[in-house]
């Protein structure tokens, strides 16, 4: 066990995918710049491998995804994890940069025995009500801080934004917005402000051609991402959301390709449902509306939904562009005109961006 | 001297006016919602009155306005108070309400003896580059926080979220916005996206009487204010801006009225100096575009600057409502679609929220 260091921070990384690549660059930029604290990857892995030792060495950060793959040691299991990094003696932030249930399933664990955490992966805090209280409460016990910023809006500052609207006393009345990179992108070239758009079919093809979809597109256009995002910022607003399927959810896949067994098969059997689609768009057109993907959280009626809905040419979410994201909080102080935030939603850097500064906040608070 | 109180901090208010009034009551609801750690105002003044005590007691925030008129002591002179705060041996935060330079002068002082500071007060971090290093100076050698989100947008998250971007290795290209809630005022009724908007001369009355202005409406009109807002990000992004007149800035007031020698007077003249306006919105029209009033960086190329542009009518900054306030932070690796940040960058609540907020930061870290 290795003795209390003054003045460094150990961090331990799980995933090292597409957000998780970018984060380490972030990483080492940030360890390379700052010299206090010290910051010492002293943990990292993926779903197969891992490096670290028992005297809690720091792994150098630099080219460590290629160590990474070549490493002979296997992740520890999640129990023998929080035991690891407890026992280090050092101050100690967990990274998950995964989308695993399981290792959110932890995060108490982990909070309990001291060790902060920033993430993206949405499902620590969109699960079950009782996790999401667990979570918190390990937290407060011990003193540990656990942020995820980039689980609403990557980067963008829609988490902190609602903290400090509720910290500071503010009563939030309504949140809506666009929340999803790739509902974004598919209705902004389905549904333009100006122009026809293309077929529904065709743009869900394109959008997953140029890699905005998840492999399977139905895993975007099932609502259940967007209903995470509610689930948390609800919570967040005060309102005890009890999962992300307790409230209304709409899902743009077809009853009938519920069943497809694969997205490519999804992808082949769309084109015969786009009179629906157009149907839906057509109906906004004669109103002088677009379609748009939102969700909404009415604060005071307790209502939270997420589905197709009409919006004026002039309103900021018709107005949006490629796969942007766009948050509105409605407040008693702002008034009529809401506190909006608008930006990408969605990519390695910028998700990591947010991880990288929830870090710094833990730093600043814990060193 | 009081002995040192663990789970305590001391808050020293200057200033009680519009923003100084909204922001003690946030405290007031803060101290009664957060019981640890324990909130104790020890000092506050105004620019004739004051309340504090040697044994540091701490004041009723309760009603602390009227208390404070009616009281006998005067303020400290600001040396004195800097000795006053710095004796008491508790993590102490001052809270500067003002708009004044004097206070923002003793910075240093406060910082250099420990005294963490938040601030609306645009004068400290606009005034010359040297004062912005001494405070940041002694900030850093004494462990002190400092934070001043409300001098940039009220209590939009514009400097929080500049100083993300910066921290974690984003690079900055530009930043771009409406940065006044009386200029955004003025052009969004004088020169409407829809409609033909009003006479200059009449909407600058208005504003007046709507209390959107100074009291005398040119230390709006002439730019100083979004200068100042300017110098600021421009410094944190990286530009050693040495003063808010180190760069262009276009005022609004015409040659032969920058003399007269009221607010009255200037607005009685006004209507003579329409047809310069007029001109301006119609070369506007011409292009299809609206006139507003912009400020500016240009990070690669060291450009600050302010003053008129146009706009197409489908761009966000012709499109902005009321008197809100736009921030668009252009970045590596947020693209070509910047991240946008809108809404209400004026009034006392929003003002007060953002010092509020800096202040919970800085019981995150220090307490």
């Amino acid at each position: 066990m290795a003795a209390a260091s003054v003045g460094q921070v150990n961090i331990a990384v799980i995933g090292a995918g597409g957000v998780g690549k970018c984060f380490l660059a972030q990483l080492e930029q940030l360890a390379a710049r700052r010299p206090s604290p010290k910051l010492a990857l002293t943990y990292i892995s993926t779903s197969k491998k891992a490096i670290y030792s028992d005297e809690h060495a720091a792994i150098p950060i630099n080219d460590v995804s290629s160590t990474l793959a070549s490493s002979r040691q296997t992740p520890l299991a999640l129990s023998q994890l929080v035991d690891f990094l407890g026992k280090s003696g050092v101050n100690t932030v967990l990274v998950d940069n995964t989308s695993s249930q399981d290792v959110a399933d932890a995060y108490p664990q982990f909070l309990g025995r001291g060790i902060s955490i920033v993430t993206p992966n949405k499902k620590a805090f969109s699960g079950s009500y009782q996790l999401w209280q667990d979570i918190f409460a390990a937290a407060e016990r011990s003193g540990a801080r656990v942020y995820h910023e980039s689980s609403v809006g990557a980067g963008l500052p829609v988490i902190s934004t609602l903290k400090d609207l509720v910290d500071t006393g503010d009563e939030v009345t309504k949140i809506e917005g666009v929340f999803s990179g790739t509902m974004s992108f598919l209705f902004n070239s389905f549904a333009p402000t100006s122009g026809s758009g293309g077929q529904w079919s065709a743009e869900v093809k394109k959008a997953k051609e140029l890699g905005y979809t998840e492999p399977d597109p139905r895993d975007d256009l099932n609502g259940l991402d967007v209903a995470r995002k509610l689930t948390i910022l609800a919570r967040l607003a005060g309102l005890p959301v009890e999962s992300p399927t307790a409230f209304p959810v709409q899902s743009l896949i077809p009853k009938e390709l519920e069943s497809a067994t694969s997205g490519d098969e999804f992808l082949e059997k769309l084109p015969a449902f786009d009179a629906q689609m157009e149907e839906t768009k057509a109906a906004a057109e004669k109103e002088g509306k677009v379609v748009r993907f939102v969700g909404s959280i009415d604060v005071a009626t307790k209502q939270v939904k997420v589905g197709l809905e009409k919006f004026d040419l002039s309103h900021p979410i018709a107005a949006l562009k490629g796969s942007d994201n766009i948050i509105s909080f409605y407040t008693k102080r702002y008034g009529s005109n809401p506190l909006i935030i608008q930006g990408a939603g969605a990519g390695g850097d910028v998700t990591a961006m947010g991880v990288t500064s929830d870090l710094l906040k833990v730093l600043s608070q814990i060193a």
